[in-house]
């Protein structure tokens, strides 16, 4: 064999590695296709670098910035995208296997860019408010942010996911602000060492926050500090033994795990032969075993099915998997390739003799099973197997030992409270399917499955059209199980960015929490604004610019006219003798009003920088207003965001969110709100 | 010494414990004063009982009622404190020291139960929405929940606040529906027994939700799952001993550390010594090295002062810490009390040479030391003990040692960088204070010192008025700190719940995911209702109820009529011309009278058992209304919540959240929000 590469690591900048190490093989045909390097890493250089030169690089930008990088190296690698799916062929994936992984992977920046520009704001500190007051005098609030840790993230990933396994921690590690060193498992490194080959390329990512190592992790975990994080995707085995190295735990380091489980899916008792819903059971089985050749953390090892209804399941099941041709995934109609590689497939072997003993075989053609395609004899291919257990209230290995390929058990039961019971011996999942036509049994099943998976997946007709499937985590979705699964979340949204943040209380005078949030706190001081808050270009704002307005005193007329043009006549505001008895004890006027009337109060008509007024959050009324009551507002700029946006005509504009207090002539707070405005930049 | 009594374990209901084991003795005269017990707990018995006992009848109550019952039990406690303040003494503790352990512990009782009833649902699925689509076609949607595990929480605490210490993790594992297991510090487990026994006599507590272990806890950890949850307060290393548990390895146990750290204050280089800053800085210091004879795990360990100011700033402290009256704290004027044992004692006489090491001691009367008092000679007094580190950045003792006592050190900076430079080499810390007089200085500092601290109290002379100090944790704050600090998060309001409870993604139709999470869902099944819905009391009242209501064309007369009531003559709707320029192309409704006029169509106006909108969220205006477009809304119950709640005149009532979608003639939405209702009850 000539021309076999040598892979690379990606350390301090430079790609490092020509000396060959350990031999890495195609899963389709045996044939040795690269090596590892054989050239030592310095540790201490590559988390010197992280710290010193990624970690500013990353501070410079904001929340806002990061994710416009995040979705400009998404658009960068989906257009090399082809090249990816390439070679992803040589680890035993189809063409829809390797899409979970290029575009699913790509897909998550995406979603993290998306995600980051709705929800972050344009700075590095993200306030989770609101601030509450903690004192009778109002010279003390509290509140919380979170803030970058200043540290680096180290993520563990595992050998069936080589490029969405690393850029869905990557994501939220990097919005975080967090340099990231990535570990592949070694068997496919080769294919993350060819995306991240494209993203050092771009030149889109900041010096410094990604770092790829190809092998040992050597000494690396010994390096760290709290402010670092550890992520690790893999087995339950080698989690426990990362878990507990003497400096992670000495510094208690985050140390965050995806284990794989006994995920199940449960066919609930409503459902009959009959029912669409007894063949989306089935076919969302057979997809979830064969999907990857079963290589899947959220893989179904578990088929959960009534007894009754325990053959039905069987016979249709054996069809479908009868009809997947397994073999070379670059041929056209082959529906499942190989595992990853031959060690996976010894391994594989050894655990379906450990569940078959003492169970049915239901399919699974171990002897003259035949991949088909060219050459593939000595590929890593193992026939899709079902095995029945009988009895499994009573069995450990059926819900204890996983065989990571196309293996699954079937097992029966009598009534949902014994579905549950056996869904909870996996010792806690990563996902379990239900399917169900009745809400009702959703409403009870769901919540106590859920103490014991991280994802519940309902599956009926309405669901089906649009169902991405039991096995796929989503960028908006928690993706982590309790127990056997690792105890860890990842993705779930801006909750994965939390993750890699560190949340701090803050407690001080309502001014100097304005000052550390970089958002208005009631309580702090304001800037009288010269010029009408509304008529101040985005730059120009400044958090506390403020409005206090003229007065309007409520008169009977203005209730009776509001009533008139909006048609709201409820008697606390129309009807003198219930109003009379009601708890206010006589007539005030419509809450809607105060608002109307509010708006008019600090509006500023002619064309100007505020664009909209889009929205409106936490109103609550406090006080009535009666007829007679006098009320003005004070308009406050709480926030500001940027999120580096223009619109149609070209046009920048930002996010400003204005406090708003409505008092009466008592000073009592009569409306509290936020509105929220779209405002024009100067430039 | 006879009649000293032999402290007992609560275990499965019954007190067990009389033949005496380890002997126990007063701080302050060393007098024998208990035994721990030498019989041996079952606790195979104990972590059975909790799962098949405690499990079930905590989640017979749901959120709502489990924070009634901590309401009752706070309000049966508080009856007895001065029994606690009693036995309080016997640790060496001051009155005020007490309050921090007693009415602090039972104060954190009222405010979870406050925050309960006011965040949580009255039921046992905790809605962490919005739901969000999840297809093109409606069909599939995801949202996330938070349920109970179904397993116990061992609660391990250390010495110093045997009140608080315990009752601040009951409190939030309790809203969870854990059943709990306390194990208190022996050497003072005497008051914790105290406590637990009134929390037992109360008979409020559900059978089987707690349960008391005086000594060690055996093989506890050996036997918890996934399901269950260990906390731990104490030193770094016990913590890193007890978190490699093979046991809570290998099932994933949630483990929460809460370490001592050496944590600091800052006195800001803006602050001169004429400022009253200065002296607020002096006055916490000296505070917080004498509260509790300085066993705080959040006392300030570290006074980092600028290199100008520190002769001041120690001549400062001198004096006032030679004022601090030192002995038996039953004693009118004494003002610092004893250490909680004479382990303790040596083990800060220790730490102190450690720390005199190259350092110059400020304050501290090692020699001729004598607290007043009575019979003291015995007692575990300490002397406040200033030390002064000239040379901070080249001395690894002063950010590594920590004297678990009144003992601090104070060491010099110049520039605000060098301090957070130091800050940071307490390696995590749970708190530290700023304090300064610039809102500038704060907005540069508190993030970078929120990087390794998990709360920072900003103090000047606004906060001073009602600031609750460098030293308290707070319950509605995060307590817990990274790195040396544990990395462990508590308190900080419902988050606290949050953390016992394990959260899974949901996935389903949007009619499962109602039903599922009890609240209404964009797309779900909604039932027509014959009767209004605001025409139905509470009970009567099903989520999913719906009003579909009539329609009404918008005129150019509504809007002008709504100018004039409301005074808001916006050019977007008024001015033919700039509105031609504008982002819409045409003059549209004001956002306010779309709000009003579906009020009007939504509207019951005879009086009924909605009593009143009291707020409205989530707000956003989606399509302009134009004049000519036909709008109508649905209303749709979307959320009950049964706080078990009667007003002034004994009517019951319970909080309605309505899910209102506005939308024109095309069906398309124009306004979406929320509306907040309180509805009266039947009965």
């Amino acid at each position: 064999m000539t021309n076999v590469s040598t892979l690379q690591s990606l350390i301090a900048g430079r790609w490092l590695g020509s000396e060959a190490s350990t031999p890495l093989h195609s899963a389709v045909n045996n044939n040795l296709i690269y090596h590892t390097h054989a050239e030592k890493i310095d540790f201490d250089e590559a988390v010197t670098y992280a710290r010193k030169t990624g970690v500013p690089a990353l501070m410079k930008l904001d929340f806002q910035k990061r994710a416009g990088v995040l979705k400009a190296l998404a658009l960068y690698l989906m257009e090399r995208k082809e090249e990816l799916y390439k070679i992803s062929q040589l680890t035993g994936a189809t063409r829809p296997d390797s899409w979970v992984d290029v575009e699913g992977g790509i897909g998550t920046l995406f979603a993290y860019a998306s995600m980051g520009s709705r929800e972050l704001p344009s700075s590095n500190v993200l306030h989770e408010g609101p601030a509450m007051a903690l004192g009778k005098r109002g010279g003390f609030a509290g509140t919380h942010i979170l803030v970058p840790r200043g540290g680096l993230a180290v993520h563990i990933n595992a050998f069936n996911f080589p490029i969405w396994g690393m850029l869905e921690k990557f994501a939220p590690s990097f919005l975080a602000a967090m340099p990231c060193i990535g570990k592949p498992a070694t068997a496919t490194s080769y294919l993350t060492e060819a995306v991240v080959r494209m993203m050092h390329e771009s030149g889109l990512l900041p010096e410094g926050s990604f770092q790829l190592v190809i092998g040992s992790t050597g000494d690396l975990l010994d390096r760290l500090t709290g402010a670092d994080a550890v992520t690790f995707t893999g087995s339950a085995d080698t989690a426990a033994k990362l878990r507990v190295n003497k400096n992670l735990i000495a510094n208690s380091v985050p140390f965050t795990a995806e284990a794989d489980s006994l995920n199940c899916a449960i066919l609930a008792p409503d459902v009959t032969p009959d029912d669409p819903e007894f063949d989306l059971f089935v076919k969302e089985v057979a997809r979830e075993m064969t999907g990857k050749a079963g290589q899947k953390c959220t893989a179904i090892r578990r088929i959960i099915v009534p007894k009754q209804h325990v053959d039905a399941v069987a016979e249709r099941l054996r069809d479908r998997l009868a009809k997947v041709v397994v073999g070379d995934p670059s041929m056209e109609g082959v529906r499942m390739g190989a595992l990853a590689s031959l060690d996976q497939h010894r391994d594989v072997s050894e655990r379906v003799e450990m569940l078959a003993r003492g169970n049915e075989i239901v399919f699974g053609a171990r002897d003259g099973f035949k991949p088909v395609g060219e050459g593939v004899a000595n590929g890593a291919f193992f026939s899709p197997t079902l095995l029945l257990c009988r009895d499994a209230m009573n069995n450990d290995a059926v819900h204890d030992v996983e065989a990571f390929g196309p293996v699954s058990t079937m097992m029966t039961y009598e009534g949902i409270d014994e579905a549950l019971a056996l869904a909870a011996r996996g010792k806690g999942s990563l996902v379990s399917t239900l399917v169900t036509k009745e809400p009702a049994i959703a409403a009870y099943a769901v919540p106590i499955a859920a103490a014991s998976h991280g994802r519940v997946h309902i599956l009926e007709r309405e669901a089906a059209v649009d169902s991405t499937g039991h096995g796929s985590p989503l960028p908006q979705l928690k993706h982590g199980g309790p127990g056997r699964a690792g105890g860890g979340e990842e993705l779930g949204g801006i909750r994965a960015v939390r993750h890699f943040l560190q949340r701090a209380a803050v407690q001080g005078s309502p001014t100097m929490l304005a000052a550390v949030t970089g958002e208005y706190v009631r309580g702090a001081a304001v800037r009288e604004s010269e010029l009408h808050p509304f008529r101040k270009y985005f730059e120009d704002l400044q958090m506390g610019d403020s409005l206090l307005t003229h007065r309007r005193t409520v008169s009977e007329a203005d209730i009776v006219a509001f009533g008139g043009i909006s048609g709201d006549f409820f008697y606390m505001h129309f009807d003198e003798i219930a109003a009379k008895d009601s708890q206010f004890g006589k007539r005030i006027a419509h809450g809607y009003f105060v608002l109307s009337a509010a708006a008019g109060l600090f509006v500023s008509p002619a064309p100007g920088p505020v664009l909209a007024n889009y929205g409106l959050d936490n109103l609550r009324f406090i006080t009535p207003v009666a007829i007679g009551d006098t009320i003005r507002a004070r308009l406050t700029c709480k926030r500001k965001v940027d999120r580096n946006r223009t619109d149609e005509r070209g046009v920048g504009q930002g996010v400003v969110a204005w406090d708003v207090q409505v008092t009466n002539q008592n000073e009592e707070l009569v409306a509290s709100y936020d509105i929220l405005t779209l405002v024009m930049k100067r430039s």
